[in-house]
């Protein structure tokens, strides 16, 4: 029942050897992991713009140009360190990898714990901000805002579990289309001012002010304007993910989301100045110019708004492509479940993406479909992993110097110094509207992940054998001590009873009386049946049986000889229907743990099938 | 850690022969087992009224006066009928015993489960209004009424848990309080008008009306002061909770109670028509009363407050006593889960307790501490299962035809035939108020019931033994095929080898493939090992090992001869802190399940103690 749904929302089962088809091309790779990378630009310009012009008004649009421009910069100094790391790490797994090979264990888990959160708070984000767009074009949807946006966390959580291939056909095209929805505006609205001499209209008024541009004002637009950079990282996080050869092939991807985020981020920063969008508003930036470039009602407005929306939620799916590939790295590692490490029925690792479903749906509840509160939070953590994944590869120059390693120490070097520095001035302005939340968060996971490890290891000491050992097998046959309880004399002890039987000599029957009648009874009967085992009694004025039978084990048990084992024989009743196992009662299991407790006890379940 | 908060709560464990200690006698029986009959009296004036005042004005007082006598008149008819009751079904039970001993197997789970709905009824209903007296009394509570509502039932269920004899010492004193302050306001009420001539300033105005009392407004009016024999049953109920001579006892304990309640509601009834009170108001009738006989901030209000107030919250303590009663009869005779018959560790019957507690509280939440939903679900309940008990009487008569059975006939005859129009005249006037919900959960638990035995039956019938019979027991030692899976070859494995080396020759180890190095790894480690029983190796493409295992072992079990067994030899880790646990797999446990499914396949459970 349950695995015919199963095939039916995700697909029937596929083969370990399926795997190698269901990875990305480069045409397939670019959409899927670097939506995320791309749709943050649809909201960086605004971010820039919501710090500059309550301060600048007017002025605003100048140094907008400044500092899309350093922001670019940072950008190309990200690329050619990602690209360094696509060189060096082939198997992927991102800052978690650099981090902890190169600066040691906790940097690496620190680094991990904030890409976990980021990609939480990335589907978080991104759904909310979907669900917006969908609700500012249905307003009568507006009161459903979480609701929906935990809907689109659901459909992508199934074409994930659906498997990678298909996710890709699905969810690459509509990033296409707003690529090419974007350039169409670039081009069209340059066109009109610089060759046609339109002068825009303002949408909104805009005051005058004197004010000028600060280092501090700079630092803090440069800091809003820097989540046009997250979104990044994914790429070299999921080089596994990519036909081979997959270091190329992430490289060229690489290269390409360069060129996009430039060249949208870049065309959407000009635009604004030309156009002087105003931030804040009831539309967004983009919408602004969308309308002063095609006009209100025009096709090409509501095809830049809906593939804004789409790619928004997209975006959400480059964490659904890489939080369950990390996860599997730390599972490897023992820093998380192991659980999380193995592929699911299609070859998705499964239980990730179930966990991302349930942690960002449940921060989507928290907010209630409002992202406002959830971007306080967001680029503190992928600062951190920036900052520690470029930190390492500085270290991996500075201590194997070899080949052209000044070159890339200072590439390295350069992108670790900006984004701490960036990664600083986020933490500061931001710390009272979240990102203490994160700074907590951090800590907290690094210390579960350690604990896990921790747990894993002792199992595995526990478990190593010495094959060379020579009392691994016992070659004697061993005294058995074997116990049947009986409560009552029915069909189920009788079976039990029978396969005691099988198992030695030295069997013991034993009784707790509650009730002096029916003990008596079962004497009598018990001695009808003949058997040779002795029926040992106890009372319980307490009632408690199973406290009583758990008693006299643990006295037999401190008496044991070397390789001795005491062995329980106990019937199960099976019953089909669940709801007739309430019926009866569960004290079983409770005496099965406490049984289990001791070293040398061995369990038997004989099973009696109830028909019905 | 559980035990010992548990003993903290409710008091060390009692042993069986302890049981006779903890039962009442007459002196604490009778605040016990009458506090709701006695409670529901003061708000039965109340309900009369309110069916009259709004029609007949002031002429309201004259017919009260009526109605009070006709309610008396059905009381002793009840008393008397009740007491035939006590002398023939020493045992307890009340209207189910009777029902279905003398109608029939239905009627008496219907009278069963229309007891069951009046008990969490009467816990809810007067919890609440308990709570409400508080609130009255401290408004700033008035927010969180169900919750202090939902805290008194569980300070009741403490009490009860802890056992029968100190919850009568507890609850038993204000019982008496109640009954003596309503008394004293009664004797100061009629020699305030009568001796010294005073005339009553009436708190509220009332208009004139022309209209009499019709027969339909005499019977509605009647029907709803019934509410003030609600809780008469419990005596009967209660019979095995009295110390012996338990049915002497019950009887005294009977005769008290109509006298209390004969003069309460009689002297309550006299003294609303002399005081004129107007029900419906802010202030209770029994309120408006106390303030004209004693004044408004007087010390003997605030006594009749407090003692009402108290009262009602220990009229369901009366359900505490009386409904873990029936259900562990019900239990008894297979129509409830068999845990429900079976004593805790304090001899109370624990478990019936808890879902008292439950379902109780669940309702108090649902209407948010308004009891005023629930009184038209009260009344149908009650009657339902007085007429049933009655008719049972009235047929058991008619079929013995012993000794004065005329006569005795003849009053259950009268009491039958009166509650069952009473309780058709409530279910039709309360039909649309809920009354209806009442008519569709009775039969739905009947079916429940009536499915629960069934099942029951099915287990006995599966299990009952020919003790004549040869085949019990089986002589020859069958053929054992022993399996034992392994996916990693560790300590825990060889412990599981070990065990299953002793069981046997026909030793098999069970290893599925998902990865190729692996299993030549495990392979060469086994072949170390150097033991005789075969490693037999399946390969799993799609990753799903314990389907594998499965189907390989219901391939062997087609197989089997006459009286042979398979054994699954299987480890398990025992981890010592639980979430340490769900860092493995507990897959082992749905394996579990699918093999016990086999008839013929016993389960071997080898513990592997992780040490931390």
């Amino acid at each position: 029942m349950f695995k015919k749904i199963q095939s039916l929302l995700i697909g029937k089962a596929l083969k370990t050897t399926e795997l190698a088809g269901e990875k990305f091309n480069v045409i397939w790779g670019l959409p899927i992991l670097s939506s995320d990378a791309i749709s943050s630009v649809a909201y960086a310009s605004e971010e820039i713009l919501l710090v500059l012009v309550p301060v600048l008004g007017m002025y605003a649009y100048g140094s907008m140009i400044e500092i899309a421009i350093a922001i670019s910069a940072l950008l190309f100094v990200l690329i050619f360190s990602y690209r360094q790391i696509i060189d060096n790490y082939p198997h992927g797994g991102g800052s978690y990898i650099v981090a902890s090979e190169n600066i040691g264990k906790i940097p690496g888990l620190v680094a991990a714990s904030s890409l976990m959160i980021d990609y939480v708070l990335t589907v978080a984000v991104s759904t909310c901000a979907g669900s917006a767009a969908i609700t500012s074009a249905i307003p009568a949807l507006l009161q459903h805002k979480a609701l929906i946006a935990i809907l689109l966390i659901g459909i992508i959580t199934l074409g994930n579990l659906r498997g990678m291939k298909e996710s890709a056909r699905v969810f690459g095209t509509p990033t296409y289309l707003f690529i090419l929805s974007i350039v169409i505006m670039i081009i069209t609205g340059i066109f009109k001012v610089v060759i046609l001499k339109e002068i825009p209209v303002q949408l909104y008024p805009l005051q005058q002010s004197t004010q000028d541009l600060t280092l501090l004002l700079f630092l803090k637009a440069f800091s809003s304007g820097c989540t046009a950079l997250t979104g990044i990282e994914a790429v070299s996080d999921g080089i596994p993910n990519f036909k081979s050869p997959a270091q190329r092939n992430a490289k060229i991807v690489l290269a390409m989301l360069a060129g996009i985020v430039f060249i949208i981020f870049g065309g959407l920063s000009y635009l604004s100045t030309m156009y002087k969008a105003v931030p804040g508003q009831d539309i967004t930036v983009i919408a602004q110019i969308a309308i002063q470039v095609f006009g209100q009602n025009s096709f090409m407005f509501f095809a830049v708004q809906a593939t804004t929306a789409i790619i928004l939620v997209l975006a959400a799916n480059t964490a659904f492509s890489d939080l369950p590939l990390l996860l599997s790295i730390l599972a490897k590692d023992g820093y998380v479940p192991r659980q999380l490490g193995s592929r699911g029925t299609r070859l998705s690792f499964s239980k990730g993406i179930i966990v991302l479903f349930l942690t960002s749906s449940f921060l989507v509840y928290i907010v209630d479909g409002s992202q406002h509160m959830l971007l306080s939070l967001y680029a503190v953590g992928v600062f951190i992993s920036f900052t520690l994944s470029q930190f390492g590869m500085f270290k991996k120059w500075m201590k194997s110097k070899e080949g052209n390693w000044r070159h890339k120490a200072f590439i390295n070097g350069l992108g670790a110094t900006v984004t701490a520095a960036t990664c600083i001035i986020i933490g500061i302005e931001k710390f009272a509207h979240g990102a203490w939340i994160v700074l907590i968060c951090i800590p907290v996971i690094v210390t579960i992940m350690l604990r896990i490890r921790r747990h894993y290891n002792k199992v595995r000491d526990n478990l190593k054998i010495d094959l060379h050992s020579n009392e691994l097998i016992i070659k004697e046959a061993r005294t058995k001590h074997v116990i049947v309880p009986v409560q009552t004399i029915n069909k189920s002890f009788i079976k039990s009873l029978n396969y005691a039987l099988t198992m030695g000599e030295n069997i013991e029957v034993y009784h707790v009386s509650t009730n002096e009648e029916e003990t008596k009874k079962l004497i009598k009967k018990y001695g009808e049946l003949g058997i040779a085992a002795q029926l040992i009694i106890e009372n319980a004025p307490y009632r408690n049986i199973n406290d009583k039978l758990v008693a006299y084990v643990q006295e037999k048990h401190k008496q044991l000889k070397k390789n001795e084992v005491i062995t329980i024989v106990m019937p199960q009743f099976i019953i089909h229907k669940w709801w007739h196992q309430t019926l009866h009662n569960q004290t079983s299991l409770f005496l099965r743990r406490s049984i289990l407790k001791m070293r040398n006890v061995v369990i038997v379940i004989v099973p009696y099938i109830i028909n019905e």
